[in-house]
């Protein structure tokens, strides 16, 4: 047996906009210690490389240092899993560097393989080593946060396609023409657009200026309105806030129906925060799949919520890769 | 070695709607042999067969008995690959039998392994191993013909999805709301409703309806008019039918630009009679691609023209999944 394989802990990396949270793992999907440093405190690179070497010194020691370690799984913004780097990220401080090979980076600091992939593909990695989707060799994951992101599965394989960026559903275009919102992609009328938690406070504003029906959510200031908000106001029978859930749910639906007829998953599964208003989005979601999905595809697919903890789930993704490798 | 990976053919069936097409084809991609009949003229799926055995008998005696072939493969409408069935088939005399395992039904009279997938997914098959996607692991194939069809290939394998059905790019939604296009599914604004055969056809009627331009295309019967019309047309310089082709050309760039976020693809590689109009349709594709794409994506996937004969390539594509059972 490869000495490799009894090694008995991995690293994750959840390397996000605002906090790059570091955590030890084990082969349950228990994560045993974390650490974290803020992603943007750093100008180049090398910085921010040195200060994630430090802060892993401390949990890496917990379990009985870096010989236990089999690799590590980093999940980032842009990355591109065949080249390790992160590429072109607009919105971290060292992101204009470029093409940044941080997978490379990291390896040569600790003596360990690294693999890096996009925050969403690593949920969908997570969730189908530790989750919902165990077992599953056909699923779509699809993050509802500041963005909309999408892990696929096909064939029990994660989907990279032929540069490694695959998988960007939350850029499919939903509403074609000059009425489409404006994306960060700099094109218009991306999913991304609509069902991110911005674009459903930004769906908020528009129903409540559109409308003079009396709502929970006019008691906040239009431009302070947050997705939360909506998901509380709709869980206290807000007539409103469930209108922008129908609004999102179907938009939702409608894509997961053109997904479908792409790879005909046995499941979308739902991850962020959004899913937390549970019926009240899921709902609107389900009855638009099934309006919009073609005859053949009906009542195929399970519509599920990520069986990971929030807390836990961008770690242990980003993990996952680690035992990939 | 195992005996039967010496047997030097394989039998491709292109199960159309009209004519069943057979094929005797060796391991180049020759087809030695054919012979056909008519689909619809047998009322059971028994019947078919029966003719179906008749046929093959002349074509296989030419190259040595049916001891010299390995298996036989089968593109046909409604075929779900997993199953080895043509399920509710509208189009077919004996589709109304419901699910057809007319995989089982060749195999148990042949006895040799008989496989099935879509017409299209044969086409993507037959295109990797005969075509321009030789060693290409992920591409699009889309079939313009009477209708819209696809077959997708992503890490070097046909997609299935969860219950074989996967790779209708035909029905994503172009045009959602109530101003698109009734499309055979039953549904509206499908992708087909606009780029298929009869899509471009209606394309012509409702350019035509609404302006006076002149047009080499009014000189034919609005009812009447075909796509290798408007073809024929725009190969003579004609303005209208150009526009038609841009239309349509504009619809298919953007629906590949959708698609390039999903399993960013090395190539799309279009098939079928709207095809031979070069680049008066693979200009417009190709230009309405790099104006809907993701910035990431442009100018990265190849935009092909099947690289195979026509006639013999649905029987070729058919055949190329013998060698995979």
């Amino acid at each position: 047996m490869d000495i490799q394989e009894q090694k008995p802990f991995v690293i994750g990396l959840d390397l996000g906009g605002t906090n790059s949270v570091f955590g030890i793992v084990d082969q349950r999907g228990q994560v045993l210690a974390t650490n974290s440093i803020k992603t943007q405190s750093y100008k180049t690179v090398e910085d921010f490389v040195d200060a994630g070497v430090e802060a892993l010194k401390p949990i890496v020691a917990k379990v009985g240092g870096i010989n236990q370690i089999k690799a590590m799984g980093i999940g980032a913004p842009n990355a591109n899993f065949y080249r390790g780097t992160i590429e072109y990220a607009p919105n971290l401080s060292w992101g204009h560097e470029g093409v940044v090979p941080l997978a490379d980076m990291f390896s040569k600091r600790l003596n360990i393989p690294v693999g890096m992939t996009n925050d969403a593909n690593a949920a969908a990695i997570g969730e189908m080593q530790y989750g919902v989707a165990r077992g599953m060799k056909n699923f779509i994951m699809i993050t509802l946060g500041t963005g909309v992101g999408s892990g696929i599965v096909i064939n029990g394989q994660m989907v990279y396609g032929s540069d490694g960026f695959a998988g960007e559903l939350g850029h499919v275009t939903m509403v074609r023409g000059e009425n489409g919102r404006m994306c960060g992609c700099g094109r218009t009328g991306c999913l991304e657009a609509y069902c991110s938690a911005t674009g459903v406070a930004r769906t908020a504003r528009e129903f409540l200026e559109k409308s003079s029906e009396p709502s929970l959510l006019r008691e906040i200031k239009p431009e302070e309105i947050t997705s939360l908000d909506v998901s509380i106001a709709a869980g206290k029978g807000d007539k409103m806030a469930m209108e922008i859930f129908d609004f999102t749910g179907d938009m939702l639906g409608a894509a997961c129906a053109d997904f479908a007829v792409f790879s005909s998953p046995e499941a979308f599964v739902f991850f962020g925060g959004l899913t937390k208003a549970g019926d009240l989005i899921m709902n609107p979601i389900k009855k638009a799949y099934e309006k919009y999905a073609m005859p053949i595809f009906k009542e195929k697919p399970k519509f599920l919520i990520s069986g990971l903890d929030d807390a836990a789930a961008a770690v242990l993704g980003a993990s996952a890769i680690g035992w990939e490798l």
